[in-house]
């Protein structure tokens, strides 16, 4: 869901972009994006015109070599995502296979240490379940290890509390349609002086994800290529808009007020969390007397009310409640009741 | 320039995907574009959440191998993108070097005949230079090879003729942003049945740029990562429009018509066409007397208009006047005019 004045800008013409004007409102989305992310001094910023997964494939590409030897959390499709690309790119890997919906523990890590791992890759929020994993835990494993610490911060940035620089994480990556409630098209790299030596001295076997030609150009405040324009410019006006409203801190209080509302508001229904360590940005739920993708069908087709089906195994079981973007109390109240009247209805048994 | 229609999809809240009605979308998307490019029975379309750059590479890394023998034509930027990414991804290839601005002659493809090549890349407009090439040209002589031929249309696709099937064309590539005239952040791939049964057979060194995935999600509407799902949506409202207007045939005679009418008002200038074989879609000039690049300035901060400048050697000598996208006969007149007061200012000498 984005704001007003974010959908206004997306019903303007398109400007060119190879101009000084441009420049400066990249400089600013940089800028900001560093400030919101905590990253440490000397970090950068790439803005990619792909989904996600083209920024998660650019990192795993220009960050890593089969010279790493690397961790990836696996909780669920993102996680698989992850390890997918590394087995693409050859960079060795153990992949710690956690049940749908279950938290990272201790005792996961411990028996990884001092085993010659370079890197960790993990999906701070497992977006398909909505897990939100111990990050002061995984920082710690990281940095009494020595490993590279690369987050998919997709659904978490601007919605769950991240501190770059004291986490010791690298690599921060997220997309323009998630918190940052914009339309989907831009995907954002943030990272480190330790990263941005590896991006140094590695070679991208792709010019399109080649972050060293995006870190050239961004220099200027360019892309090398045409970027999604319209898009960069709707992310500056939310950054703004985040910026004068109090900042990062505001932002996280008001979704974790609103997740935390919807969530105790939802008791009254016969469904159960499917996570005891839920993401500010999205509600997974088990109903347990009903399909979650019926659910889902009726809300849409009846009530003009999306919430995220899942796929694969999860289909009947979970369905997915998201927090992100301009949504307000009022729109909790509105999903409970028209659930309420579903159950009054004996769609929901 | 967008029209109103897609401008106000633009400001609209973005969808949720993952749904038949989405589906249906992308389905008529691929039905107009296979139409509007005449592409032969059993073709396909890719819709990539990147710029033009991504779809030359990921035809070039999808459809080529280092197996093949490749021709590319360079004679401008766009052509020494094409030949570079060639090289990154180890294809052998042989660049025919033109002059900037010159177009491709007979003698120039002769001596490449029977050589054992396999493939031919060429940017059917070079943008930066505003040449079209001779297609059927090079069409002949690709069927005469048995070459795959692979056609960057970005600047050129519904703005110039182009006839796929009659072409033996294998692949077509353009972009969201040019004569498709929506935001900037989609590229389209066009892939004939022998450049599907190449990607068959490929393996894809990019997960973001796998044709193989991209083609699979498309059987059921969808894409394999999240896209640029307002920028999909804008899409399909152009190519509705398109058809309703009386199909392909009936905008192409309405962007030569605005061309030919800039080019006869210009006259009137001190500048000289920079190519003898123009493309429809842009006009490239040589002001005799003064800087392109200042010309530019000041046609931007003190009379709000946009043309393009050029980089590099021809940033004094060439700027470009775009015709695509929702643009008029008065929108000429009011170039010309701005010039003509550029003039009596003695801005242009």
């Amino acid at each position: 869901m984005s704001n007003e004045a974010v959908r206004a800008i997306g019903g303007e013409q398109v400007p060119y972009f190879r101009t000084p004007e441009f420049s400066e409102v990249m400089f600013e989305n940089e800028r900001l994006m560093l400030q919101f992310a905590h990253a440490p001094e000397g970090s950068r910023v790439c803005f990619m015109t792909t989904s996600g997964t083209g920024s998660m494939e650019a990192a795993v590409m220009n960050v890593l070599s089969p010279a790493d030897k690397a961790i990836v959390i696996n909780g669920g499709s993102f996680g698989t995502r992850f390890a997918e690309l590394l087995s693409l790119h050859q960079i060795p890997h153990h992949e710690i296979k956690l049940e749908y919906g279950q938290p990272l523990k201790e005792e996961h890590l411990a028996p990884l240490a001092h085993q010659g791992y370079t890197a960790l890759l993990v999906n701070m929020g497992e977006t398909s379940t909505g897990v939100l994993y111990d990050m002061p835990m995984i920082s710690r494993f990281c940095q009494e290890n020595g490993l590279v610490l690369i987050v998919d911060a997709i659904s978490t940035f601007l919605a769950d509390p991240f501190d770059m620089e004291r986490l010791g994480a690298d690599v921060m990556i997220t997309g323009s349609q998630k918190a940052l409630a914009c339309p989907p098209g831009v995907s954002l790299i943030v990272l480190s002086p330790r990263a941005l030596e590896r991006v140094d001295c590695h070679h991208s076997v792709s010019m399109y994800l080649d972050l060293k030609l995006a870190l050239k150009n961004g220099e200027r405040g360019q892309t090398p290529f045409t970027p999604a324009v319209g898009t960069l410019l709707q992310i500056n006006q939310r950054l703004r808009d985040i910026e004068a409203a109090g900042g990062v801190d505001s932002e996280l209080k008001r979704m974790k007020m609103l997740s935390q509302d919807f969530r105790q508001k939802v008791t009254v229904l016969p469904f159960e969390m499917f996570t005891v360590s839920p993401q500010n940005g999205v509600t997974a739920l088990h109903p347990t007397t009903t399909s979650a993708y019926d659910i889902f069908t009726v809300l849409k087709d009846e009530y003009q009310i999306w919430v995220c089906p899942n796929g694969g195994d999860l289909r009947d079981r979970v369905f997915r409640v998201g927090h992100l973007g301009a949504l307000t109390i009022d729109d909790n109240t509105t999903l409970v009741h028209a659930m309420l009247d579903m159950q009054k209805r004996e769609i929901i048994k």
